[in-house]
């Protein structure tokens, strides 16, 4: 259930009502809005009863929430969210684009995609030091070697940082690093990581799961936010189908359904979505023109030679020339880029 | 194999190397292009030996193609095709907006829809008047009393008609009334009636089968331009995934493969691509911003009481608003709306 | 809606209750039952008043029916069905095993297959002479001559023919030489060619089509039913996912669901299913014991020189070696072989 | 690289051989044939010179292995692998029946789901007490008390107990209380639980994840390998696909796919795979017609009134009819049960 206060509502009515849940045995989440505060019940195992909170304060509305996520849904909260990272808005004012190597490979190749994104126009940086890999026998990634040579990269650019935690192992050494958590897709349904990362303050990036409902990341992301962490950007980086003309299908039609269930900004990873370099720049267009609230875009400055799909890499001058290509389709869906 | 001719030669050396490989028991086909003349063989069971055509003049080159359709590929045929309809060019320089209503009900309600989307900018007019429906009990179309109804539109508004048309036996009855002929999603893979399609010279809009890959989708064309109809239009229409939210998965990854692959114009459905209302503009949106040459949209005057999917159908005010936001996109990526 | 007459109802009886059915603007489907008979109602658009049928003498019940199939389901006709081929009964006593080649190549290599198949135990023999294939450039069939061979094959063996018929056009020529008529994969949703045959009282394979639902294959299969023909056996060949390690995935949970749902056989196609020999007999196996009703198997004297799938044919020593396997399986579940 | 040793071959020779592959930075793994020692060289980035072993004695053959995975791989080690648990064994000359509860509930329901399966004849109880939920708001498990739980039926029944481990950080905690730890299909790409069930000499159970291919699945099965626990049983538990009329859709074919290309066992669990409780004994027949090397089963004391699952489980009286045709099954299979 959802108790929406009322604009007037005093700290005092809110802290009230949310010990008066807690004495039931559930838990208050607070949901700041624009006008005034919504906390969500979570923790029940059945409907509630709204006469409960009849006697309280404050209260404008009991609403109940019959969909399996309840906290990051639209009902609870109606308008878009913004999360701040590293100075940056994403959200539904403006189109952020991250944009990286997709491992951490050596120092160099960081520092030279970097310093080029940044001119071209990126507002974060992404690249992996752990790097979760179907077969034990690959590149798995440089580790806290990696994270050191993200943070140069940082210090030097002043673009913040986004890279993968693989595991509640690592999650503290990253965290140390990251300005946004990254949870891979085939941790989408990794729960103990959910919780993990949702214990912390930190923004978190979701990437939808190879063969997940729009449902399931919906629940995933309850799990992130259920913890106490509102900070979640939704990732759609394609899907598990019978096509084998593209790597993965990218499901733009997910990121209009999820804009129309969930306050939370999505965001849309194009070099996994299609997996082939000329598939990249389509579909960041497509991305932006579906509603996107950004794009993140694997970019190499030598494709040829990555150690980590390199087919699905753009060159740095490739990065800018999609950049140029964004930044008027953005401007006609009235973000700032 | 493809011989591609020199930019100089002669109408008597095309026609020679013609009946040189008619005598060898395959079949010519003259591929028009800007500069020169390609001829296609097709009708061999194996590899062909270029010193087959070694006595002959005026030709440039013998180019073996290997993938297992030739005549739609842009190997082939590098520069993309334009195909024009009732004066309507569809191909690279333009986007073409198809409208009209699932399917044709009552002249009344074509009349009305057709008025609509003729003012608010569309270029051509859909509507069944055959529907091949899942279950034998639903409504299955006004068959010729339909076609005639869209006949009384196209003389009205000027609009040239998109009509699909299911069998063999009523191909000359619909091709007496469409200006584009369109084979369903369900027929995509129906041999003979992309042969029938193929022997006609009327434009063919062939959608996507709901499992079809990009590869069978280029041989399914190859079936009816092997047969000399090469005014062949490609639709985008929705795959099948394990994903609800969507009746299907729209996808356009599959978009950017088939500009990459073929020289055909391909336009996108968002109205069956996405089955709600509600995603029809976003994607229609992304299908502009991909590259598509087109799309094709549902639009009905009540859709809560059309009889076909009317869950999909825009209203023509809805349509309208739609069609303002195509025109800014159109332009940014080169094309006339 | 379903009438079910009382057991001791008069032909006369039945008649009148026909009539009425007529009178309303519907169609009656008799459907024999080894007790009593049934009237499935259809063509009518909405919900049936059982009112309408007071009046008459000799019913027993009116059942409404929600499922969007009626005909082909349990609710209507709970016990199973049986179909006789040239002698061979297909139902819930028997296990069924129809083998062949999947094209027919030439009269030596029909015959040859059918002795050896004949000779292990095969049931009946399947072969296809006009084959829709993805390229217009594959081997389409021999077409009538193939028809042809074919029936020379029942003469001298006694073995009853399954064969493909491709479209409407062929119908005739086809169902002059058949003993079952094979509606092909790519064909399920052919509405035209389901009612087609629907209208011949000759019996009908139907093969599932390769992202069909189940719920769309029994809606095809009353497509053929509420046209007058009850003779339908189903099939499942496999379906499309994004496994690739087989050629489809074979669907055995599939069979399991029609059989809680519709009376008719259902037979499996492990060739297709797999797509690889090393495939067939495991599944072939799996489908006796998950309670299918027969099993087709394709086999070529030589598949290294076959014209079409030869990598997923048995050879002749490799089906008798299944068939004997089957054997005791199919006695475990009841059955005759 | 595969070093295959002389059935003559001294165990100083082994040993001069692995000292040669970790002084080239690899690792050695040795794996015992019934006739002969091979080694598996992991480790190396590229192709490995033969030569380079040319001095050393007792060497009978260096295969090169090309597949993404070698050491689970018939290339490998061409015969069956049987696993002992608890005195169980699973392999190729056995059927193995694992019951229980999806998730421990109650001391009550588990011990009396334990004596019933253990009457009926199954070999292992499995039973969850760590559960992976889609819904943060669901049932998560009992946790420990719930091993407490499984390890007194196991004191009373016998049985050995199978049960999953969620996280690195509880897998010391469960691996206590199991005699098979498994690691669920939305685990089966966590590379982190890989590697540490690895490192561990406990048997693990590793689930086909809804998306994974076979491929995929035996690449997860190498990480675990490769980090020195060769005691992996695979299990297929239905994939998704399009269709709804089964939970998931099981894939035998995956089965005969994984029996040929690797030498682990492998069990069906048909309750996941399908989801319903109708399609349970079909496909559990099934499974061991196919081939494979055990059946995993859901049974409840009460299904109606289990926190998780319930539509999936049988009833103990069910569980004992399934078992009795299973029985004879294994029989002609030529497997013990």
């Amino acid at each position: 259930m959802l108790i929406v206060m009322r604009n007037d509502a005093t700290a005092d009515q809110i802290e009230q009502v949310c010990n008066r849940i807690r004495q039931l045995g559930w838990m208050p989440n607070r949901i700041p809005g624009s006008m005034r505060v919504a906390i969500g019940i979570t923790g029940n195992k059945s409907a509630i009863d709204p006469q409960l909170f009849e006697p309280y304060e404050g209260i404008s509305e009991c609403v109940p929430v019959s969909k399996p996520y309840k906290l990051v849904s639209r009902e609870v909260k109606p308008e878009a969210t913004t999360i701040t990272v590293n100075g940056q808005d994403i959200g539904p004012n403006t189109f952020t684009v991250i944009a990286g190597p997709c491992s951490v490979e050596s120092r160099e190749q960081v520092l030279v995609t970097a310093r080029a994104v940044k001119a071209a126009g990126a507002q974060l940086l992404r690249g992996g030091a752990f790097k979760p890999r179907t077969s034990p026998y690959s590149f798995q990634g440089l580790e806290e070697e990696g994270l050191k040579i993200l943070a140069e990269a940082r210090d030097e650019t002043g673009l913040g940082i986004v890279t993968e935690v693989k595991d509640t192992d690592k999650l503290d050494m990253v965290a140390q690093y990251a300005d946004v958590l990254q949870v891979g897709a085939r941790n989408m349904q990794n729960f103990s990581l959910l919780q993990a990362v949702g214990r912390l303050n930190k923004p978190v990036l979701l990437k939808k799961g190879m063969s997940a409902t729009v449902e399931e990341l919906l629940q995933a992301a309850e799990y992130i936010v259920s913890n106490g962490n509102f900070n979640v950007i939704l990732c759609e980086r394609g899907i598990r189908t019978f096509e084998t003309v593209t790597r993965n299908t990218q499901d733009l039609s997910a990121v209009a359904a999820v804009k129309r269930l969930s306050h939370l900004p999505v965001i849309v990873d194009p070099s996994h979505g299609t997996g082939h370099h000329w598939g990249v720049a389509p579909l960041a267009r497509a991305a932006a023109a579906v509603g996107a609230d950004g794009v993140m875009i694997e970019v190499h400055p030598d494709p040829r030679h990555a150690l980590c799909d390199g087919q699905q890499a753009l060159t740095c001058p490739e990065f800018k020339t999609l950049f140029d290509q964004l930044c008027p389709l953005a401007g006609l869906m009235g973000r700032r880029i």
